[in-house]
């Protein structure tokens, strides 16, 4: 099961249960999480049990101590279920982070250990109507008020935005200014005034719930600042690397899945009296898409390895994220058109993978922007 | 809004008024529709009244003795609704040309003035579940005895199979042969031993319905039987010509909406303080597709002159299937990229249409045998 | 022989005459042209007296009168042969009619008649070391002495350079304006100041002389302005729809040229005991190349057509221009790759043919600036 | 200068004084080994001089028994100079291996101080006229006749081929055979009856030569067999691996060199009154290219480190060879084209580059092979 240079025995142990858990309480389950469009919280709860919920969190606060390869193999492992999963690696690698780097003592003591037995579910809040991914431009106010901030404004595409009770809340401590008034606020989920807009009804990822974000006078505590005003975009910015190296990730175990699937179709199946595997253009279609998979998955390990290394990933972080996430997006059109029509109904994975993949290649940052950072870094301007 | 160099104003009023229509009867329920996964038959009944239902139909049995270019106007603008109307256009233009080419003056009397009323919704039953495109082998049998032929088999993936009361069914009337065997049965909705599977659940395409057929011990008089026995394969092989002309003709329209609602996208939304439209990326894109559209569109119009002037176009039509088709899944996803995150959200429209389009890439013969086709007729082998 | 709507018996008839002439005169030399990187001026002499250069002149001057539809067959015919031949036409289509439609009485009846004959061939002198296609930049100045112009500057990139005695040269009348200083100026081969550099080396073309051209304090008498001083820009645009059409036609007879080659060559040879064109991989491939080719073919006849017809052709131009040579292309790399080795090798014509196209895309304007063309028409800005 | 983990500083040492050697004695003179089509013996003394040539082999011989990690030092940087010294790669790490894996003491003790001297320049002949890459089909035959083999029959495009005095040639000692009948010879230069035909006229790698090779009635001693009878099969099967992944590499630091050329070019011109480089399109376009050479490069890396561990690579070489060879031409088409006219100009480097790429994705093996093998042991046929 090992991929990975970097996995030791105790990788080995860790994926193996993992995924026996995963059989037992997530497959069963998964098709009726997608009708019902949300994992249920008891889900995370016995994630939280099993300590797969932030691994990396330190013993004091209830975590195992474990490094971002830990990480990794719960988010491949996550993704082999189903991309609807990948809220959990949000609230591990991308949003209970922010909580470990840039919290006070007394804010980790209040949150990290509920976000590692799951009692709290966290989301990032950066997006609103309108913005996209230009940060700097963001809307929502948060005005301080004597030992409170009062927040107004609305987000947008929230992941895990329906279950979340902690939300890290990118606003405007100071309107004036562009990058340099982004503030983060750690916002609970029974703040009054702090109300959720319906479940997005999206192409696909339907059982992860996204949702509105609603602050209508919120009071926000200033206690519950993360890091210190007007930073906000530069916390933003550093952990945005993880994000997009773990959305790299996720393709590629889509890909690698879709692949897998395809491969079996086309060995039982025929047509024209013989195997679908025994054509010609079928086999180059898979030696070309498999030659993909294996670029990417050596690129993967060897960003992995730079990242937790300390490295500046930055450039090579948003070509994995571009070009892993397109590639993925064709293997998902080649891998449907190779199960004919059978591809096309949803009682066939390939069709729900075909729905889920797209959005790989708009968010943590759209393909374009990725193209935009990657020339920068090029010296090009 | 004419289009092609064949309209004159009788094209244009006919459109106009079925565009009319459609607005009123057909896109303010469409959403409703595609939930129900079921276009009513009441909506059929009122195509039929207006006399939008096989207009090419002789007035002895009640149509309007119309050509093929009326008929791509219907294709047309049934696709601008949405891809699920397609059933509409295999009822007019696939499933009705049979009875019209092969039927007697009495199965003529008998069926052809429902279908141009749409008391009759036909459908064309040939795939089966295995077999693919491969239609001399099919299993279905349809054994002599007395005055009846006994079927038994199933079919899957047929187009208005809920719906559907009047079937053109392959069967094999003699199972020792392969394409000689195949011969065209007329199977009425209530012919005891014809039932109908569950609804199909497909990616897209949610309110054209999708049924899978299964005939058990069921008895069809012999005077159903279309032309003659073992011409089946020759018949069917003759009219599929038009199908994926029409197929082709509803991938360009997908397209050109697709392109459009893009294009306004891209000119209200803003991104990094400008238009997404005055990106030189999103330019680009965009003069692409609007190139391989034009291509496309021209490429149509020259075609659908040569089939109506009854001269071979199995080559092109197969050039016109694949490459049109296949375009029009690339649109699907660039214009999808463009949209950005909110591209993934059902109420914007080309989140369906995302949905809708990867089909036409496999249906009515898959791209892959469009290009089998013409390497044959470029005389390689 | 006939492929277009448009073609008469006169148009076979011209075309085979032009057939058998080519294939006397041009094919069993084109080599040795080739090797000498020019084509003699003897073979434009006897072009001229067979009537095949600038046959639309009127009859006044020598021409025969005869419309744009002779000028698209002798671009085919002479692209069959090599693209080397591509000045004829650029004399033929582009650079004569700039006489004809802004030449005075005096300046046609002193030039149009050389010009048919082969006496005079000519260019245009448009690009400038540094400026590519931004014409408004142009540092060549003709500065009003009297009766003269005097001339100082450098043109590059230029067709025919080596042998023209006639040359429409782009100026700076006015060097503190941009668009509105450019004029255009007919140089005549023997004025003083005026020289040639060396024939440029190219990756391909190699018979097509192309050259840099020097103008030092050269005296144009006042008599040689074409048309208005400042407006050359204008008359430069007017005449770009012919020259680029006339591009995508030469990519689109290169294309065919080799796909024919290619045939020959697969159905022919053998690879692991079977003929190349029975694999499917080779089949595909082929089937993909000719439908882009039936695109492409198509939609030149209907601009043409339109082209004729005095319609705008911009924005359809431009995308026939950028799509058909970067088909060209991806089919030169395709068909080479179909031959192996034998296709890298300079005795097989598929060689030539891939170092012909690339310049395709660039020339007359680059495939970028198409699509900016298209994308201003698109109303995208 | 390092590129890889594996490298030391005695990589960096003696990448550092192969760079300089090849800047004072390659450099210099390359521009005319073009013209001249060939690159002079001379300059092949010189290397061994140096200790660039074989330094794998044993010291005993006169090598200096370092690992395949220099090779791919002197295959880069000889890539680098230009595409016409992969002559001395083949020599090195292709055909040297031959005899230090099959030669017996004797043989090694004749020929292996001549190779790292440069005195012997070697070749390998395998392809014939119309086997292509179908080894098992060759036509050569050695026929024995007591000490000797006969050897008659044709190989064509030989690298080396003019230069080789010691070729080593595949033959059919049995000819009824197909696999089990080939044979390994090692033939001198100047054995009676071994000619060699004219250098063949390729579209680019010029200096490198290329030439066919006759056998008439060419008495070879028996003591020349390489290895055992009928083993040649196997013996060619197993240094491939070595040979396409050389050959990846060098396509690799070809993507690397031109992608360089542009990025200078497109820095330092401007269009429309800009840098090229500061334009959306040729930022997205680097951008996309520099993400494709990472994703070649990390693969070769971690390719070279498993060859040199002992794995079996079939797989992922073949992948390699594909993919960045492909890769490469595609490359060549954009930077072409980023420069504009100047790109299409041989004085541009970019010219020859473009001339040189394509035939990498044609020799050791066609890409078409390098899919068969990988669908192949993807379990597919």
């Amino acid at each position: 099961m090992a991929r990975y240079r970097f996995e030791t025995t105790e990788h080995e142990l860790f994926r193996k249960s993992l995924r026996k858990f995963l059989t037992d309480e997530a497959v069963p389950h998964y098709e009726q999480w997608e009708k019902d469009k949300l994992i249920p919280q008891s889900f995370w709860l016995k994630l939280g049990e099993m300590g797969f919920l932030c691994p990396q969190v330190d013993g004091e606060y209830g975590g195992l101590n474990l490094d971002f390869s830990f990480g990794v193999i719960i988010g491949e492992e996550m993704e082999r279920v189903g991309a609807g999963l990948t809220g959990v690696g949000l609230h591990n690698d991308i949003v209970v982070p922010y909580l470990e780097s840039y919290g006070t003592p007394e804010q980790k003591k209040r949150w990290l250990p509920g976000c590692v037995t799951g009692e709290y579910i966290t989301a990032v809040a950066m997006t609103e109507p309108g913005t996209g991914s230009d940060l700097a431009n963001i809307k929502t106010t948060a005005i301080r008020d004597g030992d409170y901030y009062i927040v107004n404004g609305q987000k947008t595409f929230i992941t895990n935005g329906i279950h979340t009770n902690l939300a890290v809340v990118a606003v405007k401590t100071n309107p004036q200014e562009r990058h340099k008034g982004v503030s983060l606020l750690v916002i609970e989920g029974d703040t009054e005034g702090f109300t959720k807009g319906r479940k997005l009804d999206k192409v696909g990822m339907h059982s992860q719930d996204t949702a509105e974000l609603y602050f209508e006078d919120c009071r926000v505590p200033v206690a519950n600042l993360l890091g210190e005003e007007g930073k906000g975009f530069t916390y933003l910015m550093e952990k945005l690397q993880q994000e997009r190296l773990v959305v790299a990730l996720s393709a590629q175990i889509a890909s690698e899945d879709m692949f897998e699937l395809t491969k079996q179709y086309i060995q039982e199946r025929t047509a024209f009296g013989a195997k679908i595997a025994s054509f010609q253009n079928t086999q180059f279609k898979m030696a070309e898409m498999a030659t993909k998979m294996e670029l990417g998955r050596t690129f993967l390990e060897s960003l992995i390895e730079e990242h937790m290394a300390g490295k500046d990933v930055v450039t090579k972080v948003s070509m994995a994220k571009y070009w892993i996430t397109e590639t993925a997006r064709e293997i998902s059109a080649e891998c449907m058109q190779l199960h004919g029509g059978y591809g096309y109904m949803e009682e066939y994975k390939i069709a729900r993978r075909y729905r889920d993949i797209p959005v790989m290649s708009i968010y943590a940052g759209t393909n374009e922007i990725m193209k935009v950072i990657i020339a920068k870094n090029l010296g090009l301007s």
